[in-house]
């Protein structure tokens, strides 16, 4: 797959597009296709593999029976936004998921993590997540990163070559170049389900998002599950974003939550149900809030960068990556404490456009 | 319009088709087409127009002020399912909002509704909510209703004309043959918001449904305005029916309670946020509950019929109209207390589908 691939075939069917953002050209693929997934990215002469989708368990027991033989490794699941980290003609470079170079990361990376380790292995690519109140991607983030953000370490790849270091091939490096990364619990089985239940319960009650699991030895089969209140949290941060989201974004979270709390032998409490509507209904009455205060829904972010340019060029991103939809404003650019502060709003054209309709009284067909 | 309705072309652009089903053979159009509402049913002497979409306001007082110049008539909407009745070649029927004869609502016709009016005007139609504990078709039922179903006239129209008869005709009609309708609450200016509030509060309080606004004389603009507990109500009773309704049917609801508790002036309060989640989770857990239980998560029903023989077309009909979706199964036809009792189950074939694969340790990619 890795050796040959059919640049010219994908870009035919609309799976691969010319990207110039970056550095220097390269094809990102759009789609996951022949294999290669998406966010996948060529140069002329490397490839930094796409990061594959991992299956989701809704029933831990049977999930992890189904999926793994032997023992496995499990990790944290961090609630962040996923980046490949690499060396690119000389360039230490942060690919997102969709396979853009992100200025923002890209920027930030030495203050993030030490690269020593590409010097010994120029080839690897490193995944990682990255997470806090300062990052501009999400509109929620751990409770653990309490300001700007944080980068966590969880896989590594080969420039090149698909599939996965095993997972103590990345923990001895971790350990060695002292990287920073997701939180590992060590190796169980399926006959541990008792102890990974209360590890889910302590994570949950820490309102962590959950747990990816890893075959041991060669850790190519993967899966997830996401605490409870994950789920709760998802619908609060993006109650607002309630006409963009696919709408099935909500119920499948609402569907994980009915699920999680029957594998966990919970009752639903009344605290539980409370939380859930207000999820929902805080969000939304903010936002109300914020449309009859200043006539428009939107969204602040602010992030710090090491370089002006990055956030000019972050900018400049934001917006070829959302086209007329992404409704970005500058709001600040200002430097503080050896950063450059970038403050700027998201506006969500969907939610804003019906609020205007049916606030001046305009009728809904439903 | 009506006279000369293009039935050739309707359905050669797949917007009408040949039903079969009923007494006699007729053409149901099942999109709105060229000024022809869905639902509108041709036969070879006569037309039975479709019932309008209603348009919902989510403001009151800038809806009301957009909608109506002056007075408007005020009625209560009942949580039922549409009815027009008829008489067409000497039978008279109930007509789905659809355009389907509906082999339940047709047999229960004497018991609900004396059609003596139809001898003095023969062309009438009269558009009617039938709604019960004991209907086949909705998963809940108004309060005021607690057993079997009633019929509640709201709005009558002429064989072969588009348009609503005015209402203040109507009204006159209902007196004149006491027949069953809805609750009317009289005639309003936008003036009297307050009051048309208030009125909505105390809907809301009894868990009814909402209003129904209609021009004052003609009838012919009308809008719609929900209760904030009929929103809670809608996503409670069809929480199983989460993978099989579009999942905005379950957004739109809360965005709608949204803003009808800033309408409303009301506070989010815990309660109302409490109820909104278990909404959701009470029906999914019942759901699981039945699945672990009985291995397939289904809705019971039951329903009354006079005769034998409607109770078995019933039975047709609803397997005709699901396809292979639809999931009927028979459970008991007895005859008790002179009527023949019909009890089915209707399954939820995309939630059995889910809870089957992910309860065996599925992944899914979402």
């Amino acid at each position: 797959v890795w050796e040959n691939l059919d640049l010219a075939g994908a870009k035919d069917k609309g799976k691969a597009e010319d990207v110039s953002l970056a550095p220097f050209p390269y094809v990102r693929f759009t789609d996951a296709w022949k294999g290669v997934p998406r966010g996948t990215i060529a140069l002329a002469d490397t490839v930094v593999p796409g990061y594959p989708r991992i299956g989701r368990i809704l029933a831990l027991q049977s999930g992890l029976h189904e999926r793994f033989e032997g023992g496995f490794w499990t990790e944290e699941k961090v609630d962040g936004y996923n980046v490949r980290i690499c060396r690119l003609h000389g360039h230490a470079l942060a690919i997102t998921r969709g396979g853009f170079v992100c200025p923002f990361t890209t920027d930030r990376l030495p203050d993030l993590i030490d690269l020593t380790l590409l010097d010994d292995e120029p080839d690897l690519v490193l995944c990682a997540e990255v997470a806090g109140p300062d990052n501009p991607y999400n509109e929620s983030c751990p409770p653990f990163v309490t300001e700007d953000v944080r980068l966590f370490v969880f896989d590594m790849m080969r420039l090149g070559q698909g599939g996965f270091l095993p997972p103590q091939a990345v923990y001895e490096r971790i350990e060695r170049f002292a990287l920073p990364s997701v939180q590992r619990f060590g190796r169980y089985t399926v006959a541990d389900v008792g102890r990974i239940r209360a590890l889910l319960r302590k994570l949950n009650a820490e309102h962590r998002e959950g747990l990816v699991f890893k075959d041991d030895p060669k850790g190519a089969r993967r899966t997830k599950y996401v605490t409870s209140n994950a789920n709760v949290s998802d619908i609060r941060s993006t109650a607002e974003n309630i006409l963009e989201l696919p709408p099935n974004y909500f119920t499948n979270r609402i569907l994980r939550l009915a699920l999680g709390l029957q594998e966990q032998g919970l009752e639903r409490s009344r605290e539980l149900e409370q939380r859930l509507g207000a999820a929902f209904l805080e969000g939304l009455l903010e936002a109300l809030d914020q449309y009859n205060t200043e006539q428009r829904v939107y969204h602040s972010y602010r992030c710090r960068f090491r370089q002006r340019q990055s956030a000019l060029d972050f900018l400049t991103f934001l917006q070829a990556l959302g086209g007329n939809r992404a409704k970005i404003e500058q709001r600040d650019l200002r430097q503080e404490s050896g950063y450059w502060v970038l403050e700027y709003l998201r506006g969500y054209p969907a939610l804003n456009g019906l609020l205007g309709s049916v606030l001046r009284g305009g009728v809904l067909y439903d």
